[in-house]
């Protein structure tokens, strides 16, 4: 199939994706006047009484917007909030599919961080949650960490953490694949965007003690020249042995290689000088940094993609909608990191022993009990952590 | 049927009223390449190289906020955006059942003007249309008037022009009644806020020639002591026989009487001091200005309310839905004057003469015809006027 084509035509036929339906029937003036006038004069009232009767009577406690300035929307780059509605469509249906969250695409007619947080701010008061949607690093970081501080309400800046669970988890398995332990393992992780800096930090909680970042200049080290802001922080926190140099250089000796960056920067030469055993989370896409035959054939054990044709599809569809489902059951305060350890170690679990193997470290995608298993292990992790407020 | 209470029951069984669904199914590997990524940049693409394939290729073009600040919610006035969000959902509903108008509720922190008109421009561009709702007036005016200049979609405030479109469609038929012409008859209007101001400008639009207008202290005429802003302009657009006093000196000798004010301050006296075969359109909610039964004791010929257990229920649910279903289906710039007309004529020439009888001056609210019939009328005068896009 021609994705490409096929997927305009969808679009065109449908004039979209989405549509706001009504849950209860309007057939009879009895209906009209229990759902409008005068009837939802009541549930007004009891709201304006008690605040948090709004979690009772309407929608909001099932709602998130998707919110998105269009400045970072998947491998093209700032193409503007119209030309990224389809993209924030398809992750409202995909909420809805797999988590029976409700959600709604916002696209922003700006890209200034501090009217996004205060027009994020004002919309919130129907909102149950906030997904941060391909919003352009290093503005993605300030802007989350504002509304998370600002809000009541759970907010999640899905490129960064979606892909560093689903990326958590995959690795959680993999290493049980290869009989090897997240704190001794060397990894490399390419891209040093909003995802490849939240898997660095996810992969550290999670126990990770040797971790190089790359950027396009190379390996990111302490003292590097022209390093500022999260990069400056992160060259203190990673790369402990203080390695020097390209991708390549990083690669020598490792045992985990992480892209989140461009297709095929990767050859067989830097995966024959990794250590035995590699494993190889190859994200970009369409085109991953290397593909998956060449690396298997230059020795790497378990390789992992974000392509739906390949083994180990690695895709954060595993884990937003369960994610949320569990954060809204509970009416979390916000989504912390034990919650965020919670969904990774959930999806690896998924998989038990004598399913798991080298071309199966992660769930199907399309395996719609993985949500209902990631909420319920978030919906744990926000009680244990004073985070759920039901 | 206590609506009050049944209504609580049926908001918090459904929590709520909307929700997001999707009009495409994904159970397939291919649906998810198709709808979201591969696929999915395809029509990003597109968008991005040209701007208007945003109506082709999402829901944009179906897809309304129905936008509030809980300023001024039904009679219950400023109860703030989270308990406005129940009126906010039913809105949304009605817009789906009557017009396949997909109708989002977003519920606004703020009350400040430039705050408002900003965040509906940041948060425009992927909406096909904005319906503003119970936003306190004066500020509701302003509010209007600038996101019609500043937004290329159509704007359009239903406490103020959803209500002057059926009560203009009540009134022309109510007319027809009593064989009266609206360019000869004596109106009054109670009540000079945003509905009342709106039913005034569109009834002189449409042809009336004497609107006394009166407010708390009675008729507005110019140069009466502490006019300003809006209720300045109209002491000279309005009242040409510059009457003086109180509403019951205005309705001596009155054909029409239009409430839009608060129960129950109208009394037989003050009927029996109108024109023989008078109008009264007492919508004041839930109770009228005069019952339907003592207006006719006291004389009325022709008397309609809000209610839905009297005859004439004038409720603008027979205009929004259609409306905007018009409205967006040609793509209009804005929803001009032409297109309000055209809405109430419609609503009028629904009632063949031969069905038209002081009992039944509007069609009935749960007849989803009407909103084709307004729909096809709101085209042709957006065409007709070059309000229309395609």
């Amino acid at each position: 199939m021609n994705y490409y084509e096929e997927s305009l035509k969808l679009h065109e036929k449908n004039k979209g994706k989405i549509e706001v339906v009504s849950k209860i029937k309007i057939g009879t003036r009895d209906d009209l006047s229990l759902a409008y006038t005068p009837g939802v004069s009541e549930p007004c009232k009891k709201i304006h009484e008690n605040e948090d009767d709004v979690y009772k009577y309407t929608s909001k406690g099932n709602m998130v917007a998707v919110i998105t300035d269009g400045s970072a929307v998947l491998g093209l780059g700032d193409i503007g909030p119209k030309a990224a509605l389809p993209v924030m469509e398809g992750k409202s249906i995909l909420f809805k599919e797999f988590g029976n969250v409700d959600a709604f695409p916002i696209c922003l007619n700006t890209k200034d961080p501090d009217e996004i947080v205060q027009i994020v701010k004002m919309i919130s008061p129907g909102l149950g949650g906030i997904n941060l949607e391909d919003i352009s690093s290093p503005r993605c970081f300030e802007i989350e960490e504002r509304l998370k501080k600002e809000l009541d309400i759970p907010v999640f800046h899905d490129d960064q953490h979606g892909t560093a669970i689903v990326v958590l988890g995959g690795l959680i398995n993999a290493l049980r694949v290869v009989n090897k332990n997240i704190e001794d393992v060397k990894i490399v992780i390419n891209g040093a965007g909003a995802a490849g800096i939240a898997i660095s930090k996810l992969l550290t909680i999670a126990g990770a003690k040797d971790i190089i970042l790359c950027d396009r200049t190379g390996a990111i080290y302490e003292d590097r020249e022209g390093l500022n802001g999260i990069k400056k922080i992160l060259s203190r926190e990673t790369n402990p042995r203080n390695i020097k140099g390209q991708l390549k250089d990083a690669m020598i000796g490792s045992d985990v290689f992480i892209g989140v960056s461009s297709g095929g920067i990767v050859n067989s030469e830097m995966i024959k000088s990794m250590n035995n055993d590699s494993i190889i989370l190859a994200m970009a896409n369409p085109i991953p940094e290397i593909m998956p035959d060449e690396a298997k054939n230059a020795g790497a054990k378990v390789v992992g993609t974000g392509r739906s044709d390949f083994a180990n599809q690695i895709n954060n569809v595993l884990v937003f909608p369960g994610l949320f489902r569990g954060a809204l059951d509970v009416r979390a305060k916000e989504i912390n990191d034990e919650m965020k350890l919670a969904a990774a170690y959930a999806i690896a679990g998924y998989i038990d022993d004598k399913d798991l193997n080298e071309e199966h470290i992660i769930p199907d995608v399309l395996d719609k009990r993985v949500a209902q298993v990631v909420a319920e292990a978030v919906k744990d992790a926000a009680r244990k952590t004073g985070m759920a407020r039901i």
